[in-house]
């Protein structure tokens, strides 16, 4: 089975190509934030580098949220464009799950983090079983004080902590003391080779028109609308899309 | 300090862009073998995307050894003449720790493994402290038999096991039992970020020019030569070349 993989939901952009749980090729960049303008071109000479076309692929697995917006668009709107005109699966994975599979030890209680800013973080905590990663506390967008509390329960284990974490670190280690292991170098960065490793054997979108990014917080743009439409408050998610386009 | 960082001492090719512990670009193919084609391509291409020269670089990290004859020539001569001609540092990481790297449990023992075949391998055992892989038992050119004697007082800890193990896996499996860790996914293969990472604090080499891979075994050619001049066998290693070259 061929894969391609692609994490462009934070700073980082990484894309993989695999062939039967085999890395042909993986690049992660954190050079720039121009995933827009590098990711079909890194895309084109990964295939070009393995003597591939995109008519060779059999799945897209994409990091699916949380994180930017704008990134997640990026990577969600490239992979349903190629799965649905190439006629193949589509996968969908956990952002943060993603940076979970940097560890690798079996039990580990793993908390990868996305700095949300002004002490907000997209979190989750997952523990390492058969060596893949499984949600203990649901991916979320929480206050670094309300995290920690959630996490005072695991104070006796070892917590792993992957990603952008440097703003929550003095919170984490109030709790977990000498328990705290903060992976470091290429750990740290989301790896889209680990990405299609993992998502060659899930299940893939039902639907790939209908798939969409897992923000886990309303665009600003969408948090105002609802602040001065208070009734339309319990309306689905495309309510403030669709009342915006029946204006237009 | 910007660090430029090649492996590409086995099948994998591995390149990474650094600049103050921070990993700009990171590549890490296995695609095919064509090492001398494309690594130039994605030093250039990173330099690009990156919006830097090569003028801008303050340091070369090559994985110097042990690996393929080949592979090994094509980074060492490629990071020599940049150093060269860019006058920067040049810094030799053995190729082994380049692997150990990807294990970064403090305290654990890491055997990175080559497979030189015919039930040889090249490996050597390294312990994690402070977060670098120390080296245990030196890098070697060893019959499996040998090595798994070798590391038989050590089957009563976990053995983490990186590289092109699978030859070997039941006879370490046979010392290590359920002890055995063996990576999985990128954590198996070289990963030029980590190297450069490394190799920013490393003491750089004294004379570019006299910079040479650490094969850890002689070539065909040069056995063949040894066995038919039996009394060169106490020259140094340049005597097959110098003596054959003197001839024509």
């Amino acid at each position: 089975m061929k894969v391609l993989a692609i994490d462009s939901s934070n700073q980082p952009l990484s894309v993989a190509l695999l062939d039967d749980q085999k890395i042909l090729f993986t690049t992660t960049m954190t050079a720039h934030r121009k995933h827009a303008r590098y990711l079909l071109p890194i895309i084109q000479d990964m295939f070009k580098k393995s003597s591939l076309t995109p008519q060779d692929l059999d799945r897209v697995v994409v990091a699916d949220g949380p994180g930017s917006f704008t990134g997640l668009r990026i990577a969600v709107t490239t992979a349903k464009t190629l799965a649905f005109t190439l006629h193949i699966d589509l996968v969908g994975v956990s952002s943060l799950l993603d940076l979970a599979l940097n560890v690798q030890n079996e039990g580990a209680l793993v908390n990868p983090i996305f700095d949300a800013r002004n002490q907000n973080l997209f979190t989750g905590l997952y523990q390492i079983k058969n060596g893949i990663p499984q949600s203990i506390i649901p991916d979320q967008h929480v206050s670094i004080d309300d995290w920690t509390e959630k996490l005072s329960k695991y104070k006796n284990q070892f917590l792993y902590v992957v990603g952008n974490a440097d703003h929550f670190k003095s919170n984490l280690k109030h709790v977990f003391s000498d328990h705290l292991i903060v992976s470091k170098g290429i750990n740290n960065l989301p790896q889209a080779a680990n990405l299609g490793l993992f998502g060659e054997n899930k299940t893939p979108v039902s639907d790939v028109n209908k798939f969409v990014p897992n923000y886990l917080r309303l665009t600003k743009a969408e948090f105002d609308w609802k602040q001065q439409h208070p009734k339309a408050a319990n309306k689905d998610d495309q309510s403030y899309v669709n009342e915006y386009t029946a204006k237009i």
